[in-house]
Parts: structure tokens; sequence; C-alpha cells
């Protein structure tokens, strides 16, 4: 049976792009024209602002659909604004699922026993009460986690991996400057981000697909192309989610690494530089949508370089 | 000045119990007659489960307010009802903030950089927009954190801390069964727990107050009474927040190694056997708040009896 590895890898190659947008809204950035409509219709509330993010996001997703298998928002910027934004975030998600994307959910997830699977439930499953059957919450494809508390927390996640095609990506190594603080700490001669590698690697070992790749990924900062090298050789079946390509100072060269031979096995996050490409490219924001089609055009052409797909 | 360990020690003596009460809402552990009215008044909807989770947790908070200084609402247990529930969360905050007590959002957050800001000041900040200053969005006094990104992800919760008399509580020995599998591992003779320790201790050192404790704690498990008295001596100058009593097996003599010699130092935490007591002690459903309020006079005695304040 297709697992979630085998979706996205479909997606890929349709697309013919392993980029992953990501949808990090900040209402100083959003084009104008957009807030100062929402905020006429709905004053200055979390509402009109929770509008602007939708009308924003929905726009980005027009314009790069066809050319991307799938998005990422990251939920702390919805959640500055409440369970308004929530609900925006919540919008988005089944926009973009209407257009055909696949979706991680980046919320870093994770707790133990029945909490940590109420939050699998909320984030990539389905939640039923009263007389409802399976009525998904969030129900993104994939959630990013962060795996301190070991298996057990994981478990309820891995159920979803395992009987819904659904996917996480366990929080591996981090591209942030002091990440080494805990992830370098070295145990038996291996970084505890290594341990962590073998523990992916283990808990997808029963959740391969079609194509060989399980449904564990794992978050790999593309700021360190030596380390994302050796966890390739920890994790060979794993999916990498690599954020810190363009405004995080990654380039094409360095998310190589991230790569197996055939091409496959990581997605590359890009989100400012993207979504806000039209600053950069100094177009009228009523054209941000285009710019950012310009800039995924841009990215693929550059990650073709170095011939990943 | 006095920071937020000051504001809790003063409302744990002015209340007598280092108690915390877990506001971690199921569904089908509600008493039938709220569940049922609120199903009457909005139908079969996520709005039926979060008017009625309101209520519930309202009940609670009035019969235990003048006996504990401070909750602890489980966020994942009110995303699973989506935006409905994350506003019957921000709700109960506000409700619990007007009846004086101090609020914990158990929420297990982080992230690098501007995401750590934005859930930062989600969950114990503010946020400002348009031309409104200072709005608080969940508003919490604290929130758990998971501190596997290192001190830059941490960094935006600490400037709260120092700033506005917030607090924050680091994961760093958790309670479930494989907890041990990234937290047991040893650097140099040091497992990653104790590690953790001495970085919460290290991040809090700059932010001891008036009682010489310091705005960063712990989450440590009341599974483990040996480490807890170990983790006592690396980090003398936290806060525990210490869950595993009663349901999860731990009882005041495990807890007490959790303290230090002044009495203090510790909040213990019960969720269901304080919030579905009711069911334990076979008392009708509309009396679910007396039942809470018996089993925190029980747990506030057990406490007692071993010395701690």
């Amino acid at each position: 049976m297709k697992n979630f590895a085998d979706l996205l890898i479909e997606a890929i190659k349709k697309k013919g792009s392993p980029i992953c947008v990501g949808l990090d809204p900040r209402l100083d950035q959003l084009p104008p024209y957009i807030v100062e409509k929402n905020k006429k219709k709905y004053k200055e509330t979390r509402e009109a602002v929770a509008e602007s993010i939708l009308e924003f996001n929905k726009g980005i997703i027009d314009a790069v659909h066809d050319l991307v298998p799938i998005i990422k928002p990251q939920i702390a910027f919805y959640e500055l604004f409440g369970y308004e934004g929530v609900r925006a975030f919540e919008e988005t998600v089944k926009y973009a699922k209407e257009k055909g994307l696949l979706v991680i959910s980046d919320a870093k997830r994770n707790d133990i026993g029945s909490t940590s699977e109420a939050y699998a439930k909320s984030q990539i499953g389905w939640n039923s009460y009263f007389s409802k059957e399976k009525e998904p919450v969030i129900g993104a494809d994939a959630v990013t986690i962060n795996a301190y508390f070991g298996k057990d927390g994981v478990k309820p996640f891995l159920e979803l991996c395992d009987n819904d095609q659904k996917g996480i990506f366990v929080l591996v190594r981090t591209s942030n400057p002091s990440a080494g603080e805990v992830q370098n700490l070295i145990h038996e001669n291996k970084t505890i981000y290594q341990m962590m590698g073998y523990y992916v690697d283990s808990w997808g070992a029963d959740l391969t697909g079609e194509n060989g790749y399980s449904s564990v990924g794992a978050v790999v900062g593309a700021t360190y192309p030596k380390e994302a090298k050796l966890l390739r050789e920890v994790m060979p079946n794993s999916y990498f989610l690599v954020p810190g390509y363009g405004a995080q100072g990654g380039g094409a060269e360095d998310v190589k690494p991230c790569f197996n031979k055939d091409g496959l096995g990581a997605i590359i996050n890009s989100s400012r530089g993207i979504t806000f490409a039209y600053q950069k490219m100094d177009f009228d924001d009523n054209a941000y949508a285009e710019a950012s089609r310009l800039a995924v055009e841009d990215m693929k052409k550059d990650l073709a370089g170095v011939g990943v797909l």
C-alpha cells in the first residue's frame, strides 16, 4: 500500500520540483491592499488579520500549486492572533488540499500518552464526537514533531502514518545557531542528533512504502551540509524536510547532501524568499502572487542545477 | 523586583498548598448534564463541545480557586476541537486569572528565531497590531517549553520572564516509560536530562527574584524520585512542575524530593484525579465541582503529611 512518502514522491514527480513553500505570514509584510480591505470590513480586529492572512495564502496557493508538491504553514504565526488565527490556519490547510497540494503542519508538537494522541488527532488525524465519525480537525498530511519524550510520545502519530497515509518529520538537526547545545552532545561517540536519526530510522522501519521510503521523516537544517551527508547515511529511507534555504543562508549546493543518489529523499523549504518575493523584487503589492511564482521558478532552476528532483 | 516565582510563592503561601490543577477535558468524561444542555443549544457541533468544556472548567475553577495557587490547562485537549477548542482554552485562562489564579499553559512549545518569538508572544506575551498596543493573546503566566533547540529558541520566552513577570517550565525529565531513550543518553558522565538541568539553571541565573527562585522552572516527572533528588541539586533555584501525581502513579513520598529544605521549590500537578473525581467518588454529575474540591482537600492533606508547602 502507498504511504505518505509515496504520495509525496508522486507529487514531486508530477510538479517537477522538491520545493516546499512555507506559509509564515507576518502582518507587517502582507500586501497593504489586502490588509486595508479587511480592516475596512472587520475594523481593527483579529478577524481582520485572520482574513488578511487567509486571502494572502490563497493567492500564493493559487500561484504556485502547479509548481510545488507541498506547502508548510508554520502555526506559530497564526497562533499569534489567537483562535481567529487558528481558524485561518485550518482554512489554509483546507484550501491547499482542495488545490491538490500536500500539507505539512509545522507545529513541532509532542507530549506523552493520551496528550500526544490528542495532538496527533488534531494535527493529522480525525476526531469523533457526538454522532460524528472521523471528522478531520486540522487535517494536514504530515506534521513536525519534537521527540525529546522518546518513542511513546511519537506512537500515536506512527499509528496514523501506518493506517491513514500520514507522515511526520522529527526534529533531528535544527538550523539555528545554538542547536548544538543539546543536539551536539556526545553519547558513546555519537551526537544526540545522530542518535535521534537512528530512532527516526527505527521508528520508520515498518512503515516503508512502494518507493522504499518510510513515512517517518526528519527535519535537517540546510546550514550544516556535512552533517546532512552523515544523516543521509543514518536514515537512508527517510524523507528530509530541509529548512534554511534562501533567507536562512543555505543554497542549492548546501542542500544537495540531503538527497539520495536517486535524486529523491528531501524536500526543500523556502518561506519568506517565496511569499514575500514581491518586496525584494520591488513589485506592486497586488502582484505579490506573480512574484511568488517567479521566485519558485528561480528556486526550481537553482535546484535543478545540482541535479536533484 | 518580583518575578514569576515570587508571585507563585506568594500564591502558594496564601492558598496553603503547592497544588496545580490540570484542566485536561475529555468529552466522554464531562458531566452529561453539561454536555446535553450545550448539545441542545448548539446542536452536534464543535461549539457545543467547546462551550461544554468551558462551563466544566469554570465550575472547577470556582470550586478550587481558594485552595490552589495555579492551574494548568493542557492545550492538546482543546486543539482536538479546532479553533473552537482554542477559544475555550483562551476563555478558560481569562476566567482563571479573573478568579485570582496563576495559569500555566501546558503547550510544550518551542522553535527558532522569529517563530519562537511568535509562540512566546502568543502564550505568555502580548501582540500589537493595527493601533493596538500590548494585547494579550492567550495571556498565561507561564508556559511549558521543549528546549531541544538550545538557548536561542528559549530566548524570546526569557525576555518575557525578565520584563513581564512571566515564567517557563523547561522539559527536563518527563514521566513516560520511554523518556529515557533520549533523556538518559550519557554525555561525559552526565545524562541528557542533567545537561538540560544545567542549562535551565544557567538560563535562570540572571532571573532570580526576591525569594531566590528564578523564573525558569523545570518539568520533572514524579515517577523518578531519585532523579528528582539529583535534579534538585543541579537546579537549586528553579521551581519544578511535577506531573505524575495520582493518576500517573506518584504519591506524596515520591514528590518530596522535588522540594527544597525550605518546603518550597515545586508545584505538584494533578489533572484527572481532581477534575474527574466525581466519577471515582460516585457523585452525581452535577456535583462534579464539589467532588473536585474534596479531591484537592485530600491532596492537600497528603502533601502536608510529608511537610511540604
